[in-house]
């Protein structure tokens, strides 16, 4: 699992900050999060093949989460793009991005698929074999939610000597991969424990941006490996967050300890600040495992 | 006058390339011509106060020439703009932004007037004092204008020598820039051209992006200083021109050449070639004062 920060500024792009856009690649799936302007050039500045995009999820219909994504689509088609594109974001989303197409008299050269969200509950958006992704729904001013992308769990891994050494057939090993014991021709009945080992623990990630401070989101996020949470400001400018509906470092170091998240990933920086250092010095007072998201970076988890 | 070239390539925005956009300083008033993804950027990198810009004048919808300007608009409002701000573009452009500040349940802190066209005769779009604004109706495949821009004639400039020697009172001098003769006190008259000598000639810009070529709006540029015409292809992919209603660098330099321009700026390069420099030599075989715009690039006339 891993993850390219495009942008996580608040606000306005600016000659070297972009807004809000970030690529999780996991199990092999990419997932653009988010599209502010500025989106399509920092894909290829980070060199990230257009192709390998087939969904796009999108926290709320504010433009620096969003007005990048009419551009993406648009380029898509001139690239002569044909898998289908699916987009998840706020009902609305599909009025604006179709009144753009229809007004300038262009259409899409793949299918584009709108998953259109309304509801107040946490649902499963995304679903194949190998990941499940849900909403999390946040506290903004407008509708949002954010993302919680899950690895399900793999299969168990052979210890192949032990198994050939009890002459177990092939055709067994799928179903002992699947957890069960084995009962060999003699009678003997062989643990799964002995023939197998644990695979590595599924991932997840977790993206709130933006919000209010909320604990409704706990449970949802709980034992989550990485959290991206917002941090718009410093806990000196705290009382600007309920007019704003943006959250602390502080605020948001407290909902990872409280959610037991391994690691805390900040973001959505106010650009008031001289230097975003200043967010994880002030997180690191709750919580000790602060990473600072900024525009290029790549982290591995 | 001044034209700053924010981007000036086709298509797509790409890491070290711009879609169309320029800022036009005549006579002290700012004109954002244009605006692709990415312009507000552009106008920080080049240092363009946004405070200035007053009046926008869009050619058509498609993606290339205005997917910047909802993030302009709402950038505007983020900084607390409080001076009218006046769109003038193709039928359309106010669905276009208003359904997005609708779904991002944003406004703007400033008052924001669309100017919308939909005529196939040259209009003028734009009046006051020194500057007037007509729209140049273009070829392309959607409803697309070009604009030229042309200071009025300034009055005529006084020989204050001359005019102190004849001893007349300053109350006549504006009567004299007007261009008036004068009768002295003791019944001699002084023609104007004795008093007076002739202002700097008014200077003309006309943007022309995009286009097919079309003789059609020669009489609408005719003597014109300097014709942007857009020059997607060179005459190896003529062939394209048709299709897509674009223009080669021989063509737009024949329009130059037609409309007796004094100078012709080349942009709305296609990224396919290696070199932007083949357009001008292209150019050059047709019409001997040509200059290539690129991103960035100052032009003082």
């Amino acid at each position: 699992m891993n993850l390219t920060i495009l942008g996580c500024y608040a606000a306005t792009p600016r000659t070297l900050t972009n807004p809000t856009s970030q690529v999780l690649e996991i199990k092999n799936r990419m997932f653009l999060i988010d599209c502010g302007e500025g989106t399509q050039v920092q894909l290829r500045k980070n060199k990230i093949r257009f192709s390998k995009i087939n969904h796009v999820f999108i926290s709320h219909l504010h433009g620096d989460h969003v007005y990048g994504l009419i551009g993406l689509i648009s380029t898509f088609s001139l690239l002569g793009r044909k898998n289908d594109l699916h987009v998840h974001g706020p009902k609305g989303i599909k009025e604006m991005m179709l009144v753009q197409l229809k007004l300038s008299a262009s259409w899409t050269t793949y299918n584009l698929y709108f998953h259109e969200l309304e509801g107040n509950e946490s649902q499963v958006v995304f679903e194949d074999d190998k990941v499940i992704v849900r909403t999390i729904p946040l506290k903004h001013k407008v509708y949002t939610n954010g993302y919680l992308f899950e690895e399900k769990p793999a299969e168990r891994k052979l210890h192949i000597g032990k198994v050939e050494d009890y002459g177990i057939d092939t055709c067994y090993y799928q179903k002992i991969k699947n957890g069960s014991d084995i009962t060999l021709d003699d009678g003997r009945v062989i643990s799964n424990s002995e023939l197998t080992f644990d695979p590595p623990a599924p991932k997840s990630y977790a993206f709130c941006s933006d919000t209010l401070y909320s604990e409704d989101i706990l449970p949802i996020i709980n034992n989550v490996d990485v959290l991206y949470h917002e941090s718009t400001f410093l806990d000196t400018e705290e009382y600007l967050c309920e007019k704003t509906m943006h959250s602390t470092a502080k605020q948001a170091a407290t909902i990872a300890k409280k959610a037991n998240a391994k690691h805390l990933l900040l973001g959505h920086f106010s650009t008031r600040y001289d230097s975003i250092e200043l967010f994880k010095e002030e997180a690191q007072t709750v919580f000790e495992n602060v990473e600072l998201a900024d525009d290029g970076k790549f982290f591995e988890f």
